[in-house]
């Protein structure tokens, strides 16, 4: 089977990259990184959410955040884990709404702090609301193949949840490697089944790498049909909830990849490798991204960019 | 495709992994962690390597090594530049010689300080002594998807390199990914024509995570038909002369990835990790290892396993 002549990457490092980031990381410096991902030509971000300030601090800003960033085409999403956040994020003029209920009962419970149908009951208005303003909605099943509190999650319980937001209307499918518990089989599977299941629909998928096997899914869900990829810039990121989780995929190595399987993603290599360093020097910290620290294959280019001799 | 019932994974952080790090690892530490795998039930070790001292003071403990491991059905390899190498290993009883000849005149040139045919020259007289003891021989070819100093290596002169092994009577054809420049495309393009020529020959993949893309490159050359993988524990290593070059791919997460997959290793994955934490502890550094920090996929065992709560 061949790969897809193009994919979209959204760009997470925003929202799921500075969620759990550690020090507070101050709002203009979010817009600078954002400002960077825009220049090196990502359409899809997801810029903040709209979640308790008190959980969550680092995301007080989000609605300075939205005020702020440019527009340019691009689309900024919100995560939003209930009607509030929809509403706030709305009223904060979001151009996408990504709403996420975990496949498992124990996970939604820790993350969102109720239950999944409590989950579900708020599809319909936040549905609602965002068709009257004309937003796109991604409707995101978190922990889709496995709970670090439950072990196994049942395909049938992604498949329910999968299929609610079906019958909302979501614009987009979502399944999320919460906590890099997805391997190359159950990506395939669920996939395969999500696609057989609505054709129509795009299908994205957010891996992180707690296992290492995170780019592996990435290629095999590709290969089974999904076609938009949740990433983050130097691949900062994980689940604050979770211990010891690791972050998301890198943007660069996902992108280079990709573009050496000729697989077009839009996206300048070297400007987002320049983005990636850019950020590790805002942040103080080395970044597990690996393409921003050994270049692109040319021995030339990586020289220029990344000053190796 | 499906994947194969069993593959070999070869242990390589005892050389590869040794090699480049930057403070001398005391003779007993490495046997510790050689004891550590082969407790973990690895089969195949690269145990060191006989080059000079001088240009690698890590490896100067070559034979004292050698002589000191525990055989126990393990196969302990050395990897050998040259004759004299071969000369050396084969008296200190290394079961395995694993030769090495860059694809590119540069990268032979920076790494063995010869040119590609003193390389070769020297391959009649190292297989009729390793013959002659009765000692398998590995021929590898590096740089093989790319070389940091010429850029693209053409995959002629790789299967001229892989002819010449064949010529000879390698036991075992080795690809390696020297730095990290291979992607799934030419992975799949270089396997599929070595396999599609020798048949009757096991083929290795050696792969380099500089670019983020070893686990996937492993995954389609695994599908294409190689069936043995280098790995070091805890992902360490790296090319001591090419700046920035990391790790091996990580032994654990290969095990595990595999493992989930169906695919047989014959390897205790709960005691790889404990190896690869207590090496961690060794060496005093935090490895790049993933699934040594997050644990199996199951929680009660990746807490028991990893401490996490």
């Amino acid at each position: 089977m061949n790969p897809p002549a193009t994919v979209k990457i959204r760009e997470v490092g925003p929202r799921d990259g500075f969620q759990s980031w550690p020090e507070l990381v101050p709002t203009d410096k979010k817009l600078e990184v954002i400002r960077s991902l825009m220049a090196a030509g990502v359409k899809e971000i997801e810029t903040t959410s709209f979640v308790s300030p008190k959980a969550v601090p680092q995301m007080a800003d989000a609605a300075k955040v939205m005020a702020a960033v440019p527009r340019e085409g691009v689309k900024h999403a919100a995560l939003v884990p209930n009607l509030k956040g929809a509403q706030l994020a709305l009223e904060a003029g979001v151009d996408q709404l990504m709403v996420v209920i975990s496949a498992s009962e124990a996970h939604n419970m820790a993350n969102f702090r109720r239950t999944i149908a409590d989950s579900l009951a708020d599809l319909e208005p936040i549905f609602s609301l965002a068709a009257e303003k004309g937003v796109e909605v991604f409707g995101a099943t978190a922990v889709a193949f496995g709970c670090p509190y439950q072990g196994e999650v049942p395909e049938a319980d992604v498949l329910k949840l999968v299929a609610a937001y079906v019958d909302y209307g979501a614009h987009t499918l979502g399944l999320a490697d919460t906590t890099g518990m997805a391997t190359p089989p159950r990506v395939e599977s669920l996939v395969s089944q999500v696609k057989e299941r609505y054709p129509d629909k795009d299908l994205m998928l957010h891996l992180h790498n707690n296992r290492g096997t995170a780019m592996t899914n990435l290629y095999v869900g590709m290969m089974a049909g999904a076609t938009i990829f949740d990433t983050a810039l130097g691949g900062i990121g994980g689940c604050p909830n979770v211990p010891q989780a690791s972050g998301n995929l890198a943007t660069e190595d996902v992108v280079y990849m990709l573009e050496e399987m000729g697989v077009e993603t839009g996206i300048d290599l070297a400007a987002l490798i320049k983005a990636a360093r850019d950020m590790e020097k805002i942040l103080g910290r080395m970044l597990p991204g690996q393409v921003m620290k050994s270049g692109p294959r040319d021995p030339k280019l990586a020289s220029e960019i990344c000053g190796i001799h």
